[in-house]
C-alpha cells in the first residue's frame, strides 16, 4: 500500500470484501431498501431484556452472517475491527468476546463503519492478516436513550432531528477470493464549525464530509466522475444540501457523479415521517453499504463507489458543558474487479 | 510487515519512536517515577472548570510535547491515532480537533496505549504514513466519576481497587530518524473468566494479559528471556500474581526476564496507601512507557522491552445489567537500535 497526498491510502494488493451482511430492525424493513437487507427483525427487542443486549444480538447476528456469507469459519479470521456508539463500545466488545477473534476496538461515532473498513483493508493489504472482519452497529432505542431521551418518554423532536438506524453491517476483507475490491481510503480530520445543537447533526457533520471529499480528490488526483456514486453516511435532508454547497464553493464538480446519502436512502421520508430528516447511526452507512450498495455492484448497476461515513464526536457530557460538536468523516472506495 | 503466527505482527521497516511525552498529575508526581515524567502538574484542575476539560488539557499538552520532543511540527504528522476512557472518547477526539491532524479514534479501555502504538507502527511500517502520533490519557476524577463515584463523594473502596492515573502519554512513530524501534505487536482477544466486581479489575484483566503474552511467545518463537523487561499495563498487586500463576501453569518461563506491572511501578504502595492495589487507567501504561521506560532505554539500562497493556471493556451499564467483565491486552515490543 502507499500513502497518496496528505491523508489517503491506495491499497495495492487488492484487499477484497468476500462476504458481507446487513441485519436491520422493523423501521428499516419498511423502507425502500428492505429487499436488499440480509435479515429484517420485525421487532426491536430481539428476544432480549434490555435494548443494549438487543443491539449486541444484532451485531453478533451480522458478524456470524458475514462470516457465513464469506464461506469461511470464524477460526479463519485473524482480526475483528469494530466499534459502535455505546459508551465503551460494549456492543462491539461483547461481540468480540463471543467471536474470540483478536480484536481492535474503534470509536468514530457513525464514521466507524468506514473507519473499520479502512483499517481492515490496511491490515490485509499490508500483510498483517489474510482475513479481517470489519463491522459496526446501532440500535434506535440504545442510542436515543444514551444521547437524547429514552424512546419510551415520547419526547418531541425538531424536524432537523434524525432517526437512529437499528442495524448492523459487517464485512470480511480478504487477501484472496472473490468480491469487490477496497481500492482507497481517506482518513478525515476533525472539523467543528461551531454547531451546538445535538438535534441538528446533519448540519454539524456536513463540513467534515465536504473536507474529506475534497481531500480524497486532491490526494488521489481523481475527479468525482470517476465514481458511479459518492454517498455520505448520514447527513440526511439537512446536511446533504449543505455538503453540496460547500463542495460547489470549492469547485469540486459533484454533478459529474451521483451524490447521495445513506440516511436519505434507507427511509422513505414522505411515508416514514417519524424519521424526520432521515437516518443516522453507525448502522446506517454500514447496512446501506453492505446490504444495498454491494448488491447493486454485484448486479452490475454500480462499478465504483465512494462511501464517506460521517460521525459526530460529541458526548452528552461535552454538550452539557457547552461544547460545540466536533465531527469527522472517513471515505473508502470500493470497486468491482476489472471495472477500470 | 508480516504477520507471524495467529495474531502478531513483525514490523520490517523499523518504525521508530522519535519523540515521546509523559504528563502527569500530583499523585504520580509523588511516586517513585516522578523524575522521569516530562511534566508534573501540582493540581488536578489544570486551570479548567470541569474534570473533563482538565483531562483534555492534559492530553493536548502531552501531544504538543511529543511533537516538540520529536523535533517536528504538527503539520509533519499524517495521522493521530488515539483514544481514552471517557464516553465517546471525548478527551482524544477534542484533542484531535485542536491538532487538526487526520484522526483514527480507538477504544480499548486501558489497553488503548498499546493499541494506538501498534496501529501507528502498522501505518508507518506499511507506508501508510511517515509520521504518526499515538497517544492516550486518563484523569482520576473523570474516570472515578464516570465508572464509579465522583471523588467528591469520598466513597470507600475495597483493597482490591486501583487508583486511576492522572496522566497522558504520547509518541511520534516515524519511518526515519532516531529512536527506539517498534519491532512487534500482538493483538489480544477478549477474555472473560466471569469476574463481575468492578473494584477488582486486576483479577479480571490478568487472564487477558496472560493470554496475549502466551500468544506473543507462541507466534514469534521468542522466549521471555529475549526481553530485559516484560511489563503489564495495570494489573497491580492483585492481578500481577494471578498472571504469573497463569503463565507458570502454561510453562512460560517468565523467570528468565523481569516481569513487572506499570500500575505497581508508578506509585509507592507503602507510602501512597490511597492507591490501594496500584495504578490503572490509559494514562498508567502510557506514562510509564513513554516517561520511564523509554528513558531507561535511552540511558542504556534496558534494551528490549515488551509492554502488555491491559483493558477492562465493561461499561457501568453492562455491569448494572449483570454482565461479567470482558478484558483484553495488546502487547508491543520496543527495542533499542542495534540491540540484537
Amino acid at each position: 500500500m502507499k500513502r497518496v497526498g496528505k491523508q489517503s491510502w491506495e491499497f495495492e494488493n487488492k484487499p477484497r470484501i468476500i462476504g458481507a451482511s446487513s441485519v436491520v430492525g422493523p423501521e428499516e424493513g419498511e423502507g425502500p431498501l428492505k429487499d436488499y437487507f440480509d435479515y429484517v427483525y420485525d421487532n426491536l427487542e430481539l428476544g432480549e431484556k434490555t435494548w443494549e443486549k438487543a443491539e449486541r444480538r444484532l451485531f453478533e447476528h451480522a458478524a456470524q452472517m458475514a462470516i457465513a456469507n464469506a464461506g469461511i469459519s470464524k477460526n479463519d479470521l485473524q482480526f475483528f475491527v469494530g466499534g459502535d456508539l455505546m459508551n465503551q463500545i460494549i456492543s462491539s466488545s461483547f461481540s468480540a468476546r463471543q467471536l474470540g477473534v483478536p480484536y481492535l476496538g474503534l470509536f468514530g461515532a457513525c464514521s466507524t463503519s468506514m473507519e473499520s473498513l479502512a483499517l481492515a483493508a490496511l491490515i490485509v493489504d499490508s500483510g498483517g492478516g489474510d482475513k479481517v472482519l470489519a463491522g459496526t452497529s446501532s440500535h434506535n432505542c440504545t442510542v436515543e436513550k444514551q444521547f437524547r431521551y429514552p424512546t419510551e418518554y415520547g419526547a418531541q423532536k425538531p424536524p432537523t432531528a434524525q432517526n437512529t438506524v437499528t442495524g448492523s453491517g459487517c464485512a470480511v476483507v480478504s487477501s484472496t477470493g472473490k468480491g469487490p475490491i477496497v481500492t482507497r481510503a481517506t482518513i478525515g480530520r476533525v472539523m467543528d464549525l461551531g454547531i451546538k445543537d445535538p438535534f441538528n447533526m446533519g448540519a454539524a457533520m456536513a463540513p467534515a464530509a465536504a473536507d474529506t471529499i475534497i481531500a480524497h480528490f486532491r490526494d488521489t488526483g481523481l475527479e468525482p466522475g470517476y465514481y458511479d456514486l459518492v454517498v455520505t453516511g448520514d447527513l440526511a435532508s439537512v446536511g446533504l444540501p449543505i455538503a453540496k454547497d460547500l463542495l460547489e464553493k470549492e469547485g469540486i464538480p459533484m454533478e459529474q457523479t451521483v451524490f447521495n446519502d445513506c440516511g436519505l436512502m434507507i427511509y422513505d421520508l414522505k411515508k416514514q415521517t417519524y424519521v424526520f430528516a432521515g437516518g443516522s447511526g453507525c448502522g446506517c452507512s454500514a447496512t446501506v453499504t453492505y446490504g444495498h450498495l454491494l448488491k447493486r455492484m454485484e448486479q452490475g448497476e454500480l462499478n465504483k463507489i465512494l462511501v464517506v461515513a460521517t460521525g459526530a464526536l460529541l458526548s452528552p457530557l461535552s454538550y452539557q458543558q457547552g461544547e460545540t460538536i466536533p465531527c469527522i468523516a472517513h471515505a473508502v472506495a470500493i470497486e468491482k474487479e476489472g471495472a477500470n
